[in-house]
Formats: C-alpha cells, structure tokens, sequence
C-alpha cells in the first residue's frame, strides 16, 4: 500500500505523492480547474460589453487578445493575469490559426483559467468554432459568451436600421475579403432588394463588391455606407452608391476597420444619425 | 411688454406665463431635457445586458417595455421609474406601433428621460427604426444601444457557430412569421449550402419555411435546430432536418420565443454544446 497523500507527504515521499496526484488528474479533468471563456468583446466601444463578459475576463489567469480588441477592455482583466497578444493581420499573421488553437488547450491542460477575447462576435467571422472544437476533443470545460457584432454596433451608432417593414425583410452578413483578386459567393443570390447587406472586412473587396452587385441586377443607385471604426469616438460614417463609393473611399481613404451595409436603409442615416452630431 | 415669467406668476397672470414658457419650449427643445434612449436588452440571460444599456436605464424617468424583455431586466430601472408595458403578440397587440412611437414622442416633449427597451437588438426586426423616425421629424435627441440579438445569443449558448471557415461564409437573419399562410421572401435566392439561415419569430411558419427551402434546391438532410428560450436556464435545443423537423415540433411542442437555425453548422451543436450540459 501506498498510504494516502499526506501520509505520503509527512513521510517525505514527496516524489510519490506527487506522480500519484498526476495520475488522478489525468482521469478527471474538473480537478485540474483548467477551462477556457471564449468571449466576445463587442464592436469597439468598452461601454458595450456584457456583464458576463467582464465578469468572467475579471476571472481570468490568462487572457489571449486580437488585434480588434480595445486596450480598454484588455485593461479589464486583473492586474496579475498574463496577456498574450495573437492578433493577426492580413499578410503578417503574429499567430497562426492553429498555434492559437493549441495553445488554448496546452493553457487549459495546465489548469489555468483562460479567457479567449475576440472583437465582435466569437460565432460571427471569428473562427471560435474551430478554437472550441480541440477543446471539446480533449474535454476541456469552456463557456461561449456572445458579443455585440460589429454590423449591430455599427448599424445603431450610425442610425442604420438593418430591417425596416419599409425597406429591408432581411439582413445578410458576408465576407468580404478578398481570395486571389475574387471575393467568392454565389454572386446571383444577392439581388433582392428587400434585404440588407453587410460585408465585413470589406474594405479591399469594395470595387469588386460594387461590380458584382450591379453585374447581378442590384440598381447602381443602391446606397452604400461606410462605417469607419464603427462605435469608437472617430466613427466616421462615410455615403454613396454601388455607382460611385469606389471614387468615395480613393478621396476619403478609410482604413481598416470598416463595416459596410448596403441596401435601402442606408437612406435613413441622413435623418436618424446621432452619434457624433453636433 | 409682457414682464418675466416671475412678474406674471407674481402679478398673478399664470395663464399668460405658461404660455409664454410653452412657446420657448417649442423653439429649444434642449431646454426641456426630453430625451429617449432606445436600447437592445438583448436575448434573454440578464448578465448579457451591456454597460451601456443598464447605466442609460439607470436614469430613466419613464421605461416602455416589450413582452420580450426579462423582468430581471425591467427591474433594473430605478424605483420611482415609471414602467409601462407596451408588449405586443401577434393577434392581440397590447399597443399599436403608431401608439407606441406617439407616446415615446409625448413623453418625451413632457421633458421625460425615456428609455424604451427592446429584446435583442432594436435595429435586427424590433422596429426601433420607426419608433426614432418620428423623434427625429420632431427633433427630440436619441441614443440607440445594440443588444446581443437573439441569433448570437442563441447560437454561443447552444454551441452552434453561424459562420465557419468549413462550412458557411455567411449568415442571413430572416422574418420567418406568416403573412397569410406565406412566409414572404424570394426562396430562389436561399439555395446556398455554404451559408446560414437563421430566422425569427418562424414557430408558426415552419411547415412553410421546410417546404420552400426544399423546393428550391436545399437537400432534405440540410439539419435544423430550433432554439427555444435561448440562453435562459430553460434553453431547449430540438435538432432534425427539413424532412423531419415538423414531425420534430409536433412531438416536443416548443413554445415561442425560439429561432430557428438552418446549416451545416448545425452538425456541429453535437460537439461544441456546452450551456445546461452535465
């Protein structure tokens, strides 16, 4: 017999004692603590995070980022919990995709209390679903918490209903990088023009974007807007149409990040903008 | 001339004074201190309420609510606040829209803080665009705060990413009630199988909304889930496909509010489910 641990450890059989804790460890992983929050942290303003967001990142050991989070909200985590930034850009990734994935689980099996932060949404364009698939693989305990996506933050802040009895039955949130020079989608479900458009990181993609809409039957007049680092004091909410928002943006020269919206609606952000107004 | 507003009332002559005060209130809205703050209380789970939203509550003189909106929530307002109900279903409508964006208006020349609080987000299907369009023509200033909208929140909760790199580069929000016995969109353009359906308010029109997808082109294995009370402790997660989802309802009868989920996301609800999991 072994004895039981404290035994062990009065004994000075430290050494046992300790490869007999490993081995109970391994069975039940809720001993370990180990458990990771995939949080959303909204579109930019740190005013629109959740309770529960704040709540669990206040709890964190570690605290992994993107680039499209706000310092502020970073600033939220406890003084002592460790930061790790794994934005990633375009061109320069600072982590590959599944670094971060495995990095999660390496983190969680050593028993921290980790806390993924994306901009956003975790669930809207913020591959969470890949980061909590090894986890859930490996039985590691994890919470997702939604985050106000950015075509809602931007939408309200720039006074752009997304539906409207009126104008908009239905609002699509899209892709809108670039792959090669395309921006791949089945380009002929796009026409209707009782639904609204959303293209996320659509910034580079804009002229193909204009084209393709107005090649598949979308009016050139169809407005467009422009949101310039959507619900952030610099907001900048910039107008036009498929027709002449290319011109717009090579005079104004937004940069990243941008949301734009497309449709009928876009006409009401001359009456309903308020944010920023004098 | 007339004297000051404190002359008359001294002299006596209230009438005209009041008069005198009407008038300049009409040309400085400003001066009244009326103002309206229309605010997503998002899905349902109290902790997903934003900063925002509970601080702007907070000061509210009057609150105008929707069936929707948690009681957790409602009670956040301040005690004194006064509290109207004005929840609409669907045959039976406690108030007409015209009524409601007429009161917020009133309400608001009284020289109240108003806060009007909507489930989800106001500008996803809430209306909230027609109740600040009159508030606008009359000049009363406004906020609009985002809340998680029921898709994200009931996706995060039951485990089900709208967007993957695998499988969907897009989502789309759709009205799924009935007008008639139609569900009324151009079904021709749903026939993606790269992308998400998330549709709202569809209980009722889900026999309709299985048929059509199918019709134009969705393959009857396309899996569903349906989301009943999500992200609340008595969140229920019904899974099927096109063919088999009504037979679904019909046995496990859910009741609204629920959202419907349509995609090869779905699949992945098995792994990554993780809210009211033992």
């Amino acid at each position: 017999m072994e004895g039981t641990l404290a035994e062990q450890v009065l004994a000075g059989r430290e050494q046992q004692a300790e490869a007999q804790l490993r081995e109970r460890l391994q069975d039940t992983h809720a001993l370990d603590g180990g458990e990771v929050y995939l949080i959303g942290a909204g579109p930019g303003d740190p005013d629109l995070m959740t309770f529960k967001a704040a709540r669990l990142l206040q709890s964190a050991d570690v605290v992994l980022y993107d680039r499209l989070v706000s310092p502020a909200i970073v600033d939220m985590a406890r003084r002592d919990a460790q930061r790790i930034y794994v934005g990633k850009k375009r061109a320069d990734h600072a982590f590959a995709q599944t670094d971060i994935n495995q990095l999660l689980l390496e983190l969680a099996q050593q028993g921290k209390r980790v806390v993924r932060l994306k901009g956003g949404d975790p669930f809207i364009f913020g591959r969470g679903g890949e980061e909590i698939e090894l986890l859930a693989k490996h039985r590691i305990p994890f919470q997702v918490v939604p985050g106000i996506t950015a075509a809602n933050g931007a939408a309200c802040y720039a006074g752009i209903p997304l539906t409207h009895r009126d104008y908009a039955q239905s609002v699509r949130f899209v892709a809108g990088y670039l792959k090669g020079n395309k921006v791949e989608h089945d380009w002929s479900t796009f026409q209707s023009t009782t639904e609204t458009l959303v293209f996320y990181m659509g910034l580079m993609g804009l002229p193909v974007i204009c084209e393709q809409l107005q090649a598949h039957g979308r009016s050139p007049d169809t407005p467009i807007a422009l949101v310039e680092r959507g619900t952030l004091l610099e907001q900048r909410v910039l107008l036009g149409t498929l027709a002449t928002m290319v011109d717009v943006v090579e005079r104004e020269r937004p940069t990243a990040p941008t949301l734009i919206i497309v449709g009928d609606v876009v006409r009401l952000h001359e009456d309903l903008a308020w944010f920023g107004e004098a």
